[in-house]
């Protein structure tokens, strides 16, 4: 049985044609900087994003903590959602590899309130103070939620004020402009760096993005091998990146529709809760009337061949990517449909 | 002039029986563990803080950050309140010296609502998670402000469901016991740990108290020497850090009543705003009218002799001490009704 | 014009089965656990290496550094060769992300003197003292020796005896295992944990093994989601990795070969000299007579299409992989030969 | 029983003078910059040591520790001697604290050769190096022996050609003056900052002083409060600390000596193994030949009221200091010269 995957859109397969990139990709020793795929990726992925440079890294996590190891310096405050990526799902690690203080501000799915952040930043250099090294936002959310431009802006704004750096948590933020209906420049000029993954929507099997200035993706260059991320032939795993930029970020509108023509499913049923203005990209996330057993929804749900995570604190989320179709949708939709409103 | 210094009891002035303690201490190497005036002061603040064991650190923030190396592995994460000493004056510390991550809960002056605290417990081992190590509580809070016993317990009680271990950062928290009208080990039971300061209120002129079970103290005093906190003849600070527990615990009393009454006679004059039953200790919070000219007001006050520090974010505050009496704040509160009544 | 590329055996291209093995491969969200094919390789690594169990990371760099991070804590003292890879080539990153204390043994091109080695274990528990936590040894040191058996048990003993754990950094120990004429399993049984490129000799183009008991694995792969390590749909780097531990192990010798062919002809022109006896895998070092011109050289080569690093410290270096045949050899000699003995 | 105490001179008692500037101390919070106790110790120091400014720190060990993080970025590389005390004695502080790596040199009792310094020292920026952030001297060493300035100035000057910053442990440097018949500052202005114990010979009970150029010690001032060094009426620790500057600087040699005297009786005895030339403070060691039992002299010696440690590693250490007469060193070896070629 080929299972229908939408525990999230970390599973997406490889498509057809990055699996003939990887085929094909010339390739070369990166530490050496001889790797032209690599180099062709970085140099798309630089441009795309509005930036002068651009690092490949193996992972989103690695993008994000690197971002903060080449920012800062150790003891050095970040103010951040505390809802993020960063706070909830990095092990820990801000604080053993940078050495930074988190400092969080309140967050309502990725979007805090940016009188919040300026009322954190140290102002002054009080010997009993960290200093504030970098401002963190996540657009989109990892909970699916797109941070508005102007919220965007105005924390762009304080931070500049302050000469605070702003590093972006883009994991999703191609998915973020499709929402927007802007070019993901829009987002990016209100960061100073910006982490990307070709992964996740965007399909390719393995690597991540750091972007910035020229100068802060030479010192992440340095600290990448610090961390132990100098890959060699990286160019089998760019060049499917390369696939990702160019194919898949034009393509995610239709996750966003199906997702939409999902939820509008699910907020018909009876014992559903959902908030349709909550989804904005490929996400849906809702909740169960606590008459519905659990146990018999996922058995449900396996029994069709959909492969999906169990409710998380009462929510259960199901997201859509290029393997889900229009179709695929409307079958998720009829085996919660029915085994919601029938006998149970 | 004979400054009358109200900024902080941390510039309190050591007693002549200090000066004594000091003059006559019986010393030794205590890194070779043969100072018996340090053993003296270690045994008797373990006793009266109602833990196994105590050690005699330099400063307060020493023994907090000693406190989180002690009990975290490095990517562990503290829960704490936002607006603690930890998190607003040790220099971002807690991230270079012990690794680990903070993760704030929102604060009103130092008390929590366990409910929070016990929503950022890591429950399970999802690798994605750093581990919870610590929850640390401030009794009194550096606002002046004391926490309940009733909050004390139910944070406590949760910790231990989840076996997660207690620090009290308990500068002030002989403060603390005279407000609750308790005993100190009324409080400190509700911790695993507690650092007590015996400079501030209490008057001595450096140190103070790390204590816990034998087994933590154990592997503090190690930690100590890495931290280069083993001191030599500390014995002639230690001296009057026993007389600061023997003598001055007995009379914070009398600083609180004269803060208590300045607060009384601040809370009648007009333009300034003052809730009497935020005045749990030795500290008088109060917000100026707009139209006092702050300028004006700390000109008085230095005129009169009076070292007070201006206003921060609107408040200012004051703060009694051993050296501090009745005849001064009525002294102080004169001044003041006089400036601000006055034609200014 | 096609490059010979013998800077190192890092710029190796992937084997056409390996392009194969991309394409085609089984692929899952590994940080789930459902890459099938991450686990082949890691289960057949794990076998080959003679350990319970084995993870697949973005580099030997990151494999060492995830080492020490697993087995130490935190100002733990480190013993190791003062010539080994952790301490020239890894940008200082034991002390930014494991935190602990490098204590160097004199090497000679990866040979410690076990006693030497015994000396810096700490005995005993005094608080001045980090912990002993690790003793790392090289092999085959990057220099092309291979350690000897003996040295390797020896030291394995000394470490056993005092409960510390040994890590091998065997970037190259398949080729070791050839010189050696042994299985690698008995290299590596001397160490607790190993490292082991499936790039470099073995030709895969992204990625490493680190090996060692299922418990310290378990660790490791928390601690490598914590380092930014954990990839998603892997497999597609892991099937050439597959095919790297097939296939290439068993071809290693052919490299050596040719780099003893190669050395036998330097040794024998007038202005190189070289030690045959310390050619045991595939690399050739040897210095140039003083009046030998480098630039001339290092031109002389590339206009024969060959790419080579210029003399580092007086010392030049070959290294023949799977792209450098026997034909190859002697074009390179001939070069080599025609320039320094000829008119220059 | 009054025992005379020569394990070290980091067990001297406080001199009666020094007892009484403690008692009369005018103190203030030295946090605030109020200690005026402080700020004269500090400015003095500062001029003996020939630095711009000094801060007064807890401990040596402190003061290193704090030298390290204050000249260094973590994975900065700092070469030191294999025998020096920060590699030996501070607990695996460095790693810790300052995240810097430790490179190691070959060290007899102190003395580096400059040329294995000059090779440690990384030159270009290659992304596989660490930063080399500073170069460790310790003069005197802590095994009693003095660096030639010949020595020292070498090292300066090699240090300065590359950029490369000095510090000096100096927890004895003014025995080393002493020794050297120089000025202290002949001996610092080979090093950019110094660290120098105000206890071990100079009596004081508590506290070090790190020393440099303003703009490094404002720096190190706001690492201190970092680290938890930040003490309040710190004067009463300071005052005997200016007392140690004063008045026990000028008779250190009084202490050298009675070690020299101590050496020659004990090197004339049969089964005891010194070499008068290695005796340049206050520290005599040496060797027991086998036959005589340990256990049996530690007894005599303690018998005779006599504190001394046991022989670690076949060397036995007797320090001498103020508390250490002419007659008693003549006490010691008597002790040991009837128990040695007595009957035991």
């Amino acid at each position: 049985m080929q299972w229908l995957d939408v525990r999230s859109d970390t599973v997406t397969q490889p498509t057809p044609a990055m699996r003939e990139a990887m085929f094909h990709a010339v390739v070369g020793d990166d530490v050496y900087g001889d790797d032209p795929t690599v180099s062709e990726l970085e140099t798309l992925a630089a441009a795309m994003l509005g930036k002068e440079a651009a690092l490949f890294v193996p992972t989103g996590n690695f993008g994000n903590q690197l971002s903060l190891l080449t920012h800062c310096q150790r003891g050095d405050e970040v103010i951040l959602g505390d809802d993020c990526h960063i706070v909830w799902h990095e092990t820990g690690g801000a604080a053993v590899i940078a050495g930074v203080q988190l400092r969080t501000v309140a967050s309502d799915r990725g979007v805090m309130d940016p009188a919040e952040i300026a009322r954190r930043i140290r102002v002054g250099s009080d010997i009993h103070w960290p200093k504030t090294g970098l401002i963190c936002v996540e657009n989109a959310h990892s909970s699916g939620r797109v941070v508005p431009l102007a919220v965007m802006a105005e924390t762009a704004a304080i931070a500049r004020r302050h000469g605070v750096p702003v590093h972006l948590d883009g994991a999703r933020v191609f998915n973020a402009a499709v929402h927007l209906g802007c070019d993901v420049k829009d987002i990016t000029r209100h960061a100073d760096t910006v982490m990307c993954c070709l992964s996740k929507g965007l399909a390719s099997p393995v690597g991540s993005i750091l972007a910035g200035s020229a100068g802060f993706i030479a010192r992440a260059r340095r600290n990448r091998k610090l961390m132990g991320g100098g890959m060699r032939q990286a160019g089998v795993i760019a060049a499917p990146g390369i696939v990702a930029l160019r194919e898949m970020t034009g393509r995610l509108a239709e996750d966003h529709a199906n997702a939409r023509a999902l939820a509008e499913r699910l907020a018909a049923i009876d014992g559903i809760s959902l908030n349709l203005d909550d989804v904005h990209i490929n996400m849906v996330w809702f909740a169960l009337a606590p008459s519905i057993k659990v146990d018999g929804l996922m058995a449900a749900l396996a029994a069709a061949g959909i492969k999906a995570n169990p409710p998380e604190d009462g929510l259960m989320r199901i997201v859509t990517h290029w393997q889900v179709n229009a179709a695929d949708v409307a079958r998720i939709a009829d085996v919660i449909a029915a085994y919601v409103t029938g006998g149970q």
